[in-house]
């Protein structure tokens, strides 16, 4: 954990948003949390589908019926578990907001935010790493349109930075299914005893989906922006 | 599909390594093509877990045993679909090597054509979506070897780029993965009947994942790129 100050600095502003919703979670029940933070565990480790109530309890050690008594059913669970992770998420968003100054800060500040959601939180790579169709059709429907939110918040910081300058303009949904999905992937290389820390990661993923790849010697033909809908 | 001179001449540039692939496919059994077109369909419609042996030789309007002299078992299939889309893929990837400047043309080359795969093109999006760790360990040692020879040559390119000044210096391994995430996101939300087009898509893809969002007014605390390895 030996990290230069300008390091800690700049993590611990983007770790308020967890600190104060997670304290927030310890008001609730801590049976009903560990019953949650395990099944996201094993949601993640084996896939939803492999993952049982039985498993479930196993891992918990507690009876079936003291599990019950906290959900009906295995869905009930990870729609609890979607619901943390997009509140959570939400929370990034706002803050994303409220603290940066253009379109294209607050694009990147929500991506360096995010990317560290899926890296670090559980609940939040479950949102970027779960399969919503494997839930029956109510149960898909909530959860999509508690995404949806997410990625309509990411849009207007998009058209933001188109109205302000800031960002060049460009299909505003591909724009937003690009960052997402390049931060959603994460879920499926990281680890967390590779070398790179989540900070880093996060940090570097924000450099370069807003800045791109470009070096010094751009040539004008790569350079230039192909306006959305020409051809 | 009235297209503008410049898309066509555009689309049928990045089409030709298809071309030729397919060309050489179509000397193969046409009964054998049918069961793997089949079974990628259903593998992307259902879920590889979902799709059964005798849902496929129904669809297909074959008996089991006719199933069955073409592929042992339903993981000899996946592993199949999975190799002709890699297969596919690094043609893709020698094209963009061949007829293109610097590492970042050759990178954005790649991109706007693998978008295109995993858009247009059943066993590339197969690559792209279906979980591997469905697959036996053999089989899936199998399968993630290919695809690290893709992320291999991807590296390459931006290596290139940053050498010759195209790139700007930036973790190669974490770049790769940005590029290639979001791009494999494209198969969990598009849908053919949308109001883009998959050539349109694309190049937008391209554009924004090489040259970033940043429009004309850029501050320097945002355009100045942080250098791999900070912090």
């Amino acid at each position: 954990m030996a990290k230069s100050v300008e390091t800690n600095e700049g993590a611990n502003r983007a770790r308020e948003p967890w600190k104060a919703f997670q304290a927030r979670q310890r008001n609730s029940d801590t049976k009903r949390d560990a019953v949650l933070q395990t099944a996201a565990h094993l949601f993640l480790e084996h896939g939803y589908r492999r993952t049982s109530m039985s498993e479930l309890g196993t891992r918990l050690k507690i009876t079936k019926p003291a599990l019950y008594y906290y959900f009906n059913n295995k869905e009930e669970i990870l729609v609890e578990c979607y619901r943390l992770g997009i509140a959570a998420i939400e929370e990034l968003l706002d803050e994303a907001a409220v603290s940066h100054g253009n379109g294209l800060n607050k694009v990147r500040a929500y991506v360096e935010a995010y990317a560290k959601a899926v890296l670090t939180y559980d609940f939040g790579r479950c949102v970027a790493m779960l399969d919503d169709a494997e839930l029956s059709p109510k149960a898909r429907r909530e959860v999509r349109d508690l995404k949806r939110k997410i990625d309509m918040a990411i849009r207007s910081y998009v058209e933001e930075g188109i109205r302000d300058g800031s960002i060049a303009e460009c299909n505003v949904k591909l724009a937003s299914f690009a960052l997402a999905g390049a931060v959603n992937w994460i879920g499926t290389w990281y680890r967390p005893e590779g070398e790179l820390k989540a900070e880093d990661i996060a940090r570097q993923f924000a450099d370069l989906l807003t800045q791109g790849l470009g070096g010094s010697d751009r040539k004008p033909a790569v350079g230039k922006r192909v306006r959305a809908g020409k051809g």
